[in-house]
């Protein structure tokens, strides 16, 4: 597991790989969130989340079917709500994760999708 | 600098990431795919080539622009040409880079934008 630090989403994601030369700045932070995606486990948590009913999870419910333990899990979801892509609510015991509106959205832009 | 397999980027974005979750095959493809743009100097070196004018670049075109040597920049290059991201034409002494039409697109629909 690499510990990586990522800037938020929205950032990173100002402007188009596709346009202009990106300068150095504009490419790390772009490549910061990119890493947040470029891990099997982070992407099918991703999309477990995007596909669970009323639109949360909690980590109780994503251990079991990506087949990780859970402090591995909290792991990836604490990249990924670093990174912008997710949020978390306590609600008791446990903590429950959304997908940010709009924020794979700008990653999709940023990669000059028209 | 670390050494990735990378699956063509049309097999790893053929299944959206925000739908219902992604298997375990999918997610590991779509990751390798993400890796190579997980990279300052590879999203730099795209950016670089998508702005030239004719729509291709000479790797001798190329190392002045993101200041690393020619053997750096032609093993990014190799990423992101086996992640189907580039083409490569050689002509004369130098090989000649441009980006591969869609590529980035389906990328940008795999992450799930409309």
């Amino acid at each position: 597991m690499t510990e990586i630090e990522i800037t938020d989403v929205t950032a990173a994601c100002a402007t188009s790989l596709v346009g202009e030369p990106l300068s150095e700045a504009a490419a790390a932070e772009l490549a910061h969130t990119m890493k947040a995606l470029a891990d099997p486990a982070r992407l099918r948590l991703l999309s477990i989340v995007a596909a669970s009913g009323g639109g949360e999870a909690c980590v109780c419910d994503l251990t079991g079917p990506v087949g990780l333990s859970q402090p591995t899990v909290s792991h990836h979801l604490k990249v990924l709500t670093e990174a912008g892509f997710l949020s978390r609510t306590k609600r008791g015991t446990w903590a429950y994760y959304a997908l940010v509106p709009g924020a794979l959205d700008r990653v999709s832009r940023a990669l000059g999708a028209a």
